[in-house]
């Protein structure tokens, strides 16, 4: 296929290289031409700029650092009247897909949906999971959505880039809104480590000792199961721990990191949570059921 | 061995009648005579307050429900002149172990901990991880702290009642803290699932679909692992992931959370821990050095 | 009036001295009996135990740091058997009243009640508010409750101790919410300063200058009654501003706060609480009403 | 003097007609022209565009309602090319001044005050405190930064439209960080104010009592400057009641709290605050000590 990339970080380099050794005729394209011209020993043709990469493709994917990069890039900004800055949408022919595989707010996604449709064009979001190095090795996770008919044209590319692409439908802002979730779960993680490491070390264990027990416990994979899909089908009985007793669990946790004047912020939240779960009288449920407690509006 | 079994709720239920079925004597008591009638059918011996399921025990073991209840019942309370009520520490012989396996916090294991010794007999804190199901199966992972000596002599019975007992060492209380460190992990688990759900479902996917992409990514072993052990080493370069960066998408997930009027407190915290990280100069470290900024004193 | 007062660290002492100058006897007992000394050359009789001090007291007052010295003192702890701690209880006459002058939880406030009540004996809560030098100047604020003729009775007490004593009923715990909530609410203070304060110096402003500011605007005391009678009374309409638009300011406030790497707590509580609002359909309500959204059963 | 009037919702208009009283010519503009058509009878004239009012002024003042219609209505934004959308800057002659009366990003503002510049216009940056009850009787409090010479320019508006004007001087940014400061403080009062009357309300207490108590006390004009000058000049010894002991109180209300099931997220935090400067050793500080522990770096 004939394809264009923008943004050659170490992320969009090593995509783009996949792409590169699957076959494909790329034509690259960065804000800094150093980073772009270190794929021509690759095979790649170098693009004076985003239209230019996007000219002839098939397929334009660009991976770039945030909504404003996007915004420049691909729709055009401040500098468009730079001849080198000619945004992607003016290079794109009819017809052709813009893959974005950014990590961008789905109110982007959304516009750069309506902006592609406008101009005859097609759009795919495809926001990835996964470091530089899994990226090297076509091990991403590709979250991708988009019509039908396009997310198939797209295959062979998805292949090349990664070990496994999820099809989240045509509603392009639930592939970036996946993304978010995702990276939440992997932010909270940081926390939910650091506060149990913090906790154990300040009583004179060693946080290494913590991780083995967390391993052999409640984050074995069929521990990290057992709660993720209970939440998920909403399935709190039988009851296998009781909401009431697990506010005394952190309560015990909160009162321990008093002691050596530890706070440990998810913790306090989480007391909360209980609390708000105890006053609308779901104490005896399974205490997986605070996960229910959050009311919210559905997005349009 | 003869044992002394207090608690018979229905994790202590299950545990003893492993402890039965691994052929030892155990006299059985519980606050509410009719639980501990049910294990008479399994060869336990009816006892008629604590201190008599103590006395001719080699180990007594109590599974109680929190501080108050373990003061109670093993060093006696209020109602301590009643006789039915006479307390584990009068009948246990000198010498004889009392294993404490209840989720009490590191205070009161303490306590426990001074008071058998006062008394001449030994303390072994060794609460448990697990349902009563696992219980039931003798699949608990098992925290014991104590001296050396009363570890060994308890080894079977540990074998007995878990699928793997970790042995944390003499200073009592660190069962303790490993036991809620553990717990609170599990916790903010479900307020993660909570809260990465609900960003999910407001904008149309379902909990399912996240959950697969979740177990395939962020929550597979070895992206725990890799967290879970960078985190216990203090290792953060090369940064995989800029902190800075993680920044953004948590703030992402803030709005978009924002658009469907979706509280994530979770990612709220996290947005004020990553600033605390930043302001210290970590931004451009890999994010998960934002767990190594909960400052804290050491425990005496 | 014949009166025992113990403890007598700086708010004890110049409690206890307000009374004897209004001329009642007192005699004085402290954990510390030099810190009693001190009061003999006011006229005070020094007594050496709790108990002694009750003994031919009309009225016994306390002022203890936290729960367990009051439990200590007043119903007898772990050293209860020397003469020198005989506690309160055992002293005071059938008939006669303990005034609990401490800070101490609700739940110990109501075991007192119930323990002078068993022993014919009358309880007052009767918290109060100030710093020491109000105290030395009988300028402190006290919350009193318990039996009607007991309040009467000790009238003249709270006249010398205080500029005013708001008398709260027979509930006793109550005047000890009250105190809890009434410092609660200085102890947010001291953040909501902290957090604005940070805001503006981060931005060049200096601290002095937002003080002036706000105390010509949102902490004037018309401000402040309006805010909280308003929400007392739960009137919000019409709306003076509305809740969405106080999100989008705290919003601006967070954005500002993150340009300079400054976390600001409750800052980001109060977008959850508003988005909490949100989603109950409160968005164009005065967005005072985010105040009436935090769920609770109620004591028994 | 010659003025235009932007955004006429209810605040803009009050102001507007305050100007109209003081003897000014207005031309006034709203997005609505119903809006902008009830000034007449006062005196306005109707301008066709937001340059079209600001044309022949002096100065030009727009409130509006947040950044995207500042954006719009002052620099031009997607429907700029629509004649009766022709924005401000394009209107206003060489020295004149633009006013922006709104509550925008301080990032907005400087982007104003760059564009004016660039324009040869000149730009103050004063948003205003207060609800339209107050704007109509000239009552609001006005913060307002730039240059000096144009302040002075200002000084009869600023008189027309409050009854007190701070000059922030000439960081544009500033006063629009002052506002979002002092905003924060009030939004935070509702917090405090649900928090308090909650935990009181739950035990049976009224709010309005609450409020008397309050008003009384922590909330009494020199109490409320009491805290705010100490912590502006850090000033924290002599400790009047130390870190410690605010923890511990702190402590009681959110177990208080528990006991019916009440969250008190403002609470939590304060925990968490004080842990923060106890780990940093400031226990035995003045309790006010904690406003200082909240890390960031400077705006440029």
């Amino acid at each position: 296929m004939k394809l264009g990339f923008l943004g050659l970080g170490n992320m969009g380099r090593a995509m783009a290289r996949n792409l590169l050794r699957a076959g494909h005729e790329v034509a690259v394209w960065d804000r800094t031409p150093a980073m772009a011209e270190k794929l021509v020993s690759d095979g790649a043709r170098l693009a004076w700029s985003p239209a230019d990469a996007a000219r002839e493709a098939d397929v334009a994917l660009s991976s770039l650092s945030e909504d404003h990069a996007v915004f420049a890039v691909v729709l055009g900004g401040g500098a468009a009247d730079r001849p080198d800055r000619e945004p992607l949408i003016r290079g794109l022919a009819p017809g052709a897909i813009h893959v974005s595989l950014s990590t961008i707010s789905p109110a982007m996604s959304r516009q750069l949906d309506e902006a592609h449709r406008a101009a005859g064009q097609r759009y795919v979001a495809a926001p990835v999971l996964g470091r530089p190095d899994a990226a090297e090795h076509g091990e991403l996770v590709l979250l991708a959505a988009g019509q039908h008919e396009d997310l198939e044209r797209c295959a062979p590319l998805f292949d090349a880039l990664s070990r496994k692409a999820y099809l989240l439908g045509d509603r392009v802002e639930r592939a970036n809104v996946m993304k978010l979730s995702a990276n939440l779960v992997a932010a909270s993680l940081l926390e939910v480590f650091g506060e149990a490491y913090a906790l154990a070390e300040s009583h004179g264990l060693e946080a290494r000792q913590v991780f083995e027990v967390l391993k052999d416990s409640m984050l074995a994979p069929q521990a990290i199961a057992g709660y993720g899909e209970r939440i998920a089908n909403r399935k709190f009985e039988p009851a296998g721990f009781r909401l009431k007793l697990g506010l005394k669990d952190v309560d015990l946790a909160l009162s321990a990191a008093e002691t050596v004047a530890l706070q440990m912020p998810f913790a306090s939240v989480l007391r909360d949570r209980f609390l708000v779960a105890i006053a609308r009288g779901l104490e005896d449920e399974d205490w997986a059921a605070v996960a229910t407690t959050l009311p919210h509006k559905r997005a349009a």
